[in-house]
């Protein structure tokens, strides 16, 4: 059977392979996400990427009723100072899984707290582009 | 003579009567607001949601300078994060009463901040779906 | 049916008319609750002020177990800082409305803090003297 | 010799047995302490209870000077809030001994910062109504 | 002229003299009274102690509105948390002058923090007994 | 040859000239900027106005990676409160220079903590609106 | 039937009686308590103290599962510092009684806060090693 | 090739299976270690357990400069507390993926500190004993 | 015999009269300290006046071992921020009377904090000019 | 007609172009002054720097009354710490523009916290040298 | 006569030379000690390292009250989150001096608090493996 | 060769064997001094004082760009408060070691945080007037 997935990402995750590289790598997502899916034949993994904190929470809301296994979510800077975001986390069904590229936790203080992460189901962070892969395979067994 | 008034819903209360009912109640709002509506038949109640910040700003620029006699806002978790709604509040002539559904200062400390309650005329909040009329009232005698 | 209420002011509450009047207004409390109780020919409204913390306390056990449908609150000073008020709405049966005739909002931080309002049945503020009224409409509905 | 000890309640334990009784028992305070008195038969064991924290500084005023060999104090919330219990406790030359019913450290933050526990002899806390006993016991060796 | 002045003494200042004297000194209000009223034959000074915040509330407002010059208020540890004695010298019309027999600043903290200076006229702390006079001469040129 | 620079105006900014002018002043923007494209004949100016943080992340993205000399950007209330518009800014080329009209720091605390500066190349604050055209001078000598 | 104790000690309890005697007296522990082994025929006393974090949370899960009836635990130092033995008593069966020889509540900010006391059945402080009887009369009624 | 592993379970980790089982689950991790190991012929996983802080750095030293491609390290509670295992981590060259069997962020608010994050690799948390499986997946990527 | 005082005045007093009128009134401080002289004959009053924390601190150390009875010191926003000035307070043999003009408690939060009040003797504040004749007052009496 | 405006150097920047070139640039500041004094030919440029915050104030009192336009400051480090500063520009007539030559905002925190920002007419950061350029043109529009 | 020393290493000190060079230096801390002890013929200097907070106290117990005549003491990351340790060295006769390699004021934060500087004889920081010769040298005047 | 030394002595330190002498000692600094120079006959020791923070900056300004090898500073107060002192030492050549007589870390909490601790090559405190000889042992292997 097939698992259905979708990957959210937020602000500025749209610059990935332009935006500062030694901290989020070169590769560009959508190249990533060819190779990503190659990986895993039995995943339908569906791709939604928005810089507006309101935008991400409509995905959220669609997509947390219906037949969604599991939305991967890198909230991005959102991750941070979003309540909404976290209140819409906890408001649906589907459980979401927070992944960061890099370990928000050795960069500024602010980055070190979660806004949403108390409300997903797991949090995997700091393993570059593989955070999501990993995610992936979370969302296989949740 | 009709008293005109705009209820403005932020952030996940589109999901009334779906999210997280044992705190914010199984009625749906749009079933509410007929019910509403028919109490007050002098009252002209128009009503906008959105997820988006930005959006409630836009909302509050247009009735805030118009013919509108008062603005009633439960902003969500927005009331707790944002500034920017806080300074439309504080920039427009149309004066607008808080409401909450839920007993914010019952849940969790981010909630018990409110960074818009000081620019609003009052708050009125713990009351479910009941704080609306209540707000309804008040504006009847601002 | 007639409901009973009981108004509870607390600090400096009796001065009402004469302390602060740009704040709370140019009315004295015994004036505004002739009003009230005019206008709510079914509800029997009984009355009671004191600057002394005990003696609310005092006052909310004697009605929290007896037939008081609901009890309406205005803590004035000790709102922000009496455990002893809180521990007591938190022990009896009878639900308590806080009210605040200035919106305590956009006042001084100290009194952005409620130490009451998590366990009240809900809150209502910067109404002026139709706070109460407010109050006493909600009251009609718990 | 008889030992005289004077047990000081402070603000809402009056309704013990009635109270939230799942944190503070089903025991109303009267039939323990004919209990307690029975236990301890060389021992002169006077009661007081007030909501106000001005009665419960002049009790230890009173007491504070005479023949009392010391004084078990559950000041209740007044012992997060009082810094004028506090003095009048360190102002009086019989030891006082702070007990409370629930463990206070496993409830609430703000129950957790004692006021008074500082200027006492020694705190026992969480053992329900068997605080009482212990602060007895502890009285017979001060 | 007769200037009238009244002495308001908080919680726990009744047992001056018997109280921790290296801090407060070994003489009784009494007698320093008598010594006060007879250095100033043109001062009509009455006293009032409580250890009840509600009641030094009460006899603010007695003294503040009626034909009373000024007041002294050594509010004792309520100094450092009575906000309800704050809002009733600021509800107040006659100037009051806050004292100290200690100095607090040179104390705990707790004592470093005043809620009542704000909305006093002026501070006098720190030199023993004689800041009564300090204050009584300074009520003599308000 | 031509510089080019945009002016990206934040939430609230629409209202210029109608909001509380004792603080943002009578004229409104566009007036303004007519003035100011009068004065640098040799500058073009291109003029964004949104309500919607990810409309300004968005914005910023478009301009930050093409031929834009400079973006000078007052973000009003989300300065105070987006991490997303500081990961834009940082992620970007272009140069961004912070403009204020009104002096932050004599206002309101969370005014006075700016999200953005940090990775903005420098900041003008409080001249009113010729805060701008300080901004294009700066922008000439990048 | 004989009742089951552990008493365990942690850090620098090994110095009683050499160690700072004006907080913590002149007795070593092993004298005490033989003599408190003396008080209590029925009672079975076991002993351990250690300097080791790990070596204490070793010895709590010995002793939390099976035929101990109570564990009477000094932490010491540890109290302030170690969630690692809080995850260890509240991982166990074996109720823990937290006591301490002085008042940790009279000595540094520090030592105000304790980590395991929210874990623990109740708290003994401040009756110097008479604290230890006190918390044994406690294990018999628990 | 093989690749060596070493997974090092910090304080109260012994209990798996046994401990708080609606946090921890119900298995115990030897079991579960068999069925990885099970998943991964390929992987060579060493297994450590201690309730020594000092123990794990000595573990973290010896495993941390050899043959070993990655340290899987659940540090427990001194996760939050262990400034010492953190500059044991940094010192080392082989990678350490820090994990958590439970959501640490959906837990008291200490557990949202981590002192060691900022030096691991990366971090992995919420998904149940299957966190040590992502883990393992991620080492094969390092 | 004379008494020798001499009052020292901070930063911007030497603008009495010009600076903030409403703050601290229109009288130049060389016109009070005539009519202050005048009516203390009796009374040698030396004056010095620096906008330097280091000339403060000499002027405090010349003074502070030799034949002066009392240094009246007002050392305006030095008040707040000067360690250094504090140690020279507890450095030297005369007693230092702090003074301030107006009600520093009124003002900004960076006003409450002195840092030098816990080494002074006493603290007058809020009497305006007559601030200084009350510290001379209490000068006579220490 | 001519205007006035002198500069004022803080602590430290009379070590122009030796001092961490990295971060204030390698020109020395009479270099920098003799070109902007030839940029602007109807300005009068006077020039102040010392280390002495006394100093800096004494001047700010000389020009802050008499025939000067405007005042702009960079305060260096005292930016940051002097409270005295900011009462000198406070009570001066002569608006005073704040300059800095690094982007404050991008250095360690306690450079993000100005005392003298909200008594300034405005804030010019991070530009270099040009920052004084800057200010002389806003300076030529108050 | 000989002088009697011994130098207790903390955690991941037993890597010197191995870990972050740039930090520690590239010697390895034997080495270092021979030459030490070549240095001071008449100082016989005993070394003890561990990474265990209990090991450190069981030797500062057993070093604290006999013939020896200062504790050198490097604890390492203990430094910063052992109150254990610092009761051990306040309990011990012997006095202890606290040594770092590296200037921990330089470092991150948490490095900038020690819990144990207050309670040893004195403090020296920064001056690399060369701080144990200078804690030599003031051992030998203690 | 002669290695040339200042030891520059900030606020109050002049009076060293005059004030606190529990704290500071008996000994006056130019005796200490001149015993000093004996035991360094190749050491060109050079002394100044002074309680000016500028003073100060203008010394180190001095100093730290020629013929000096070393820089021996005890700031005294400044230490905590003097951020426009480390700014100057960060920007001269020469090393700067900073030493204290007490420790000042068993003082008040705000003599625990040094502002300039970070930028100083080491840090000496806490051995009476031997700490200079330390910092001058220092100086020669820097």
């Amino acid at each position: 059977m097939t698992t259905k997935i979708i990957i959210i990402n937020g602000p500025n995750l749209n610059l990935l392979g332009v935006r500062e590289p030694d901290i989020y790598g070169h590769s560009n997502f959508e190249d990533y996400l060819a190779q990503l899916r190659g990986q895993y034949s039995d995943v339908d993994i569906e791709y939604f990427q928005s810089n507006h904190e309101g935008a991400i929470i409509d995905k959220l809301h669609e997509k947390g009723f219906s037949g969604c296994d599991a939305i991967i979510l890198n909230a991005g800077a959102y991750t941070h100072t979003s309540l909404a975001i976290a209140d819409a986390i906890a408001a649906i069904n589907t459980p979401v899984i927070e992944v960061h590229i890099s370990n928000v936790h050795a960069r500024e203080e602010i980055r070190h707290r979660s806004m949403i992460s108390g409300v997903c189901r797991g949090v995997i962070a700091g393993f570059g582009l593989d955070s999501y892969r990993l995610a992936t395979e979370s969302a296989l067994r949740l």
